[in-house]
């Protein structure tokens, strides 16, 4: 069944995969275990992010060794951790079997060294020589991305050997899309894709039909990796080592999920958060991954405070209010734009659906109120130690607090704006960013002045 | 000659492709002729870039016709225009004999309606049909992606049976990696990769290797699509129309590039700018696209700047001269941001590769002159019309003097911290967002300070 039938209960209504498998968790058994033969890996793989760890683990042991592989490679870091944690090292090594080396180094990297090396020992001789050499690469890099499951053809080979080479590798000819052509030493000089095996005669040499290889050095960058195969919009680039000799071969699915990572990575460090699902993570990581920009911003906020004291000498309790406007438009800017940022790409990426909206929402102002009050109090104790008259605690106290209040705000703002464009249409990426940190500034401002004012009693 | 090898000259120097291309198009026309004919089609549409509009057309009229097709079809938009305005409706006919229907509709999109409709009248009746029925797509949907040359072979067809269609369909057979299966309908219910026909026997059914085809419809997102083809990790999927039935292929390179594009799009909009490639325009194009960002924030600061004085009644000079920061770090802080996310995007893009880093650092101080200038002017306007009393126009002077100097200097350290990054090989996305505002907010206010007081007199 397609993806677009699985969708659909009748003509009508669209069900996401992920909507199936919670209804069916729910249900009996056996309605499960249709459910589930139904459902693609990915599908799974990505539903069970909605289960509770019971009920992902229900569903994970429903799934025959082969299909748990299958669901093992396409699942998030989070979901493939707390699935391996219930696995015994021999039950891994079974599932492991017949997943592609590359996946299965992927997956051990997650696991202890001392499970992993567990794993391999219960691994067939060779094949655990091939994963120890494989895991050896730096992840981040082509000899991290590439398989070691490739066929080659010697310069020179008729296409009918080819093809018989294809139809006798086992593992090695599963995957693929085409051959490289290598001269005596291994190094590749020629690709040809399958479709140009079938329309030639098989009497042909793969000299004639073969086009230049794209090769990359086995250290390149993974990143690099990608791009070379969307700009020279290749299927599958050959990986060298320093002789020029073939060693693996990456594709263009491998280099899709980099350039999607990639993607996220980037647009949420520029945030200064980590480059995880955030909105799956737990409110004390969240905050983790960004309090050390907050940090940095009260820091800065304080010294431009001092900076504007200097410069203004001696102060009045007007412009002693006005000091600490930049920290309140920094701080609630921030947690603004990395709220929004957060829930672009989860709604680009399919993480947020419409009804994870509510609880999304929720969790990120109550990680906003919990980054408000740690800048608040961090604020307020600077204050408390350096200004000095009579009045100053209370004024250290009104900052903290219109602090607090403020980035609260700006998190509730960052998440409900996102929200309000994707309803009504609009994409969010354009409103997110200059709409919400002018609107951040303004209704910042503000509160802060009120707040404060309250406090202070302007 | 492979990627890697063309870009050493020795074993250890590593030239680029561009570069290449660069120092050919300065040689002898003969030299010029051997460099082309050993580049790929992409490395010259890239290359083209750095070249001068004539030196650009000198290369192109050195290229046979159907790889001056194959470079209009990985050429940026903006070398397309430049060459198609260079071309006449016969020449443009005769190129698009040889290109891929989808890239051809790309193509003529992006000239007049009346030079399209002149090369329409110059290509086969049949063809000419094709593209007009595939320019009827939104570009942006999975019509606008598919390309509508494919087979397909009927429920029940031998494995033979569909290598013999391969091998004689002409144009539909030369792209693809694999076939789908369609019952007597039309609709999909099977894929089957090339790589299992040429594994099975050629006496077995196509229903009994096929795999479950994955199905979008006509009008879905070109973005859902892509994230289909990555969600599915497979490397073609079906495009069907209402009924069900298959119109069309969407290949996972055409989702590589939606992916990209997409990913570059959501960030540039974030920070308020278009998405094309920004280094590449002129000046005032891209004042322009970054210039609504920043009326909003001389907006919202005149707004906050009231709200300030509203809520703290009588003001003195301090306070006068307070109320405009938000002002000032608003717009220094978006004119940073949107130099360095440009930056960061173009090195992992490789827009902007090291030799081009001077003059991409003076063309954007230059543009934050110009944005900082006309926010300067802006604000003095405004305050000129609203401020009362003795110094009103000299402080408005200074205010605006004072925004001029600050967005400026933004502008200049937006491009330097991410220069600075990549060189000390830190990732400029890390440091570019958090380290940058926290910066700029801080020497922004200062400056502010300075070049305000110096005119003022505070």
């Amino acid at each position: 069944m397609s993806a677009l039938e699985k969708g659909k209960v009748d003509g009508e209504v669209q069900v996401s995969p992920r909507e199936v498998l919670r209804l069916a968790v729910e249900g009996t058994q056996q309605h499960l275990q249709e459910t589930i033969s139904e459902l693609h890996e990915a599908d799974i793989a990505e539903g069970m992010l909605d289960l509770s760890d019971r009920e992902a683990w229900i569903v994970f042991e429903s799934l025959d060794v082969e299909r748990r592989g299958e669901v093992l490679s396409e699942a998030e870091d989070s979901l493939r951790e707390q699935l391996l944690e219930q696995l015994t090292p021999r039950q891994i090594a079974e599932i492991v079997k017949g997943m592609a080396p590359d996946d299965v180094v992927d997956l051990l990297a997650l696991s202890s060294s001392e499970t992993s090396e567990r794993v391999l020992r219960n691994v067939e001789l060779e094949r655990a020589q091939e994963l120890r050499r494989l895991a050896a690469f730096d992840p981040d890099t082509a000899g991290g991305l590439m398989t070691t499951e490739f066929l080659v053809v010697e310069l020179g080979s008729r296409i009918g050997d080819a093809i018989k080479l294809l139809k006798h590798g086992l593992e090695e000819a599963e995957e693929g899309q085409g051959l490289f052509v290598v001269d005596a030493g291994g190094k590749p000089v020629g690709y040809v894709p399958d479709r140009d095996l079938l329309r030639n005669s098989i009497h042909d040499t793969v000299d004639s039909v073969m086009t230049d290889p794209i090769l990359v050095p086995v250290d390149m960058d993974q990143e690099d990796v990608a791009h070379q195969i969307v700009h020279y919009s290749v299927n599958e680039l050959a990986v060298v080592d320093s002789a020029g000799v073939i060693v693996g071969v990456v594709s263009s699915d491998d280099a899709q999920e980099v350039l999607e990572d990639e993607a996220n990575e980037d647009m949420l460090r520029m945030v200064g958060t980590s480059p995880e699902l955030q909105t799956r993570l737990s409110i004390i990581r969240r905050v983790r991954a960004r309090l050390p920009l907050q940090a940095l911003t009260v820091l800065g906020g304080l010294v431009t405070a001092w900076i504007i004291s200097q410069v203004l000498g001696e102060t009045n309790k007007d412009a002693d209010l006005l000091r600490f406007i930049p920290i309140i438009i920094g701080l609630a800017g921030n947690v603004g734009i990395q709220a929004s940022t957060i829930l672009v790409r989860a709604f680009a990426t399919g993480e947020v659906e419409p009804e994870r909206e509510g609880s999304v929402l929720a969790s990120e102002t109550m990680v906003g109120l919990v980054i408000g009050l740690l800048c608040g109090l961090a604020t307020t104790g600077v204050l408390l130690g350096t200004e000095q008259g009579e009045d100053s605690e209370r004024f250290a106290l009104a900052i903290g607090a219109a602090i607090a209040s403020a980035v609260t705000w700006a998190a509730f703002l960052g998440c409900v704006v996102p929200m309000v464009c994707r309803r009504v249409g609009i994409d969010p990426a354009v409103v997110a960013g200059p709409f919400l940190i002018t609107i951040s500034d303004i209704s910042g401002t503000a509160l802060y002045l009120g707040v404060a004012g309250l406090v202070v009693g302007v």
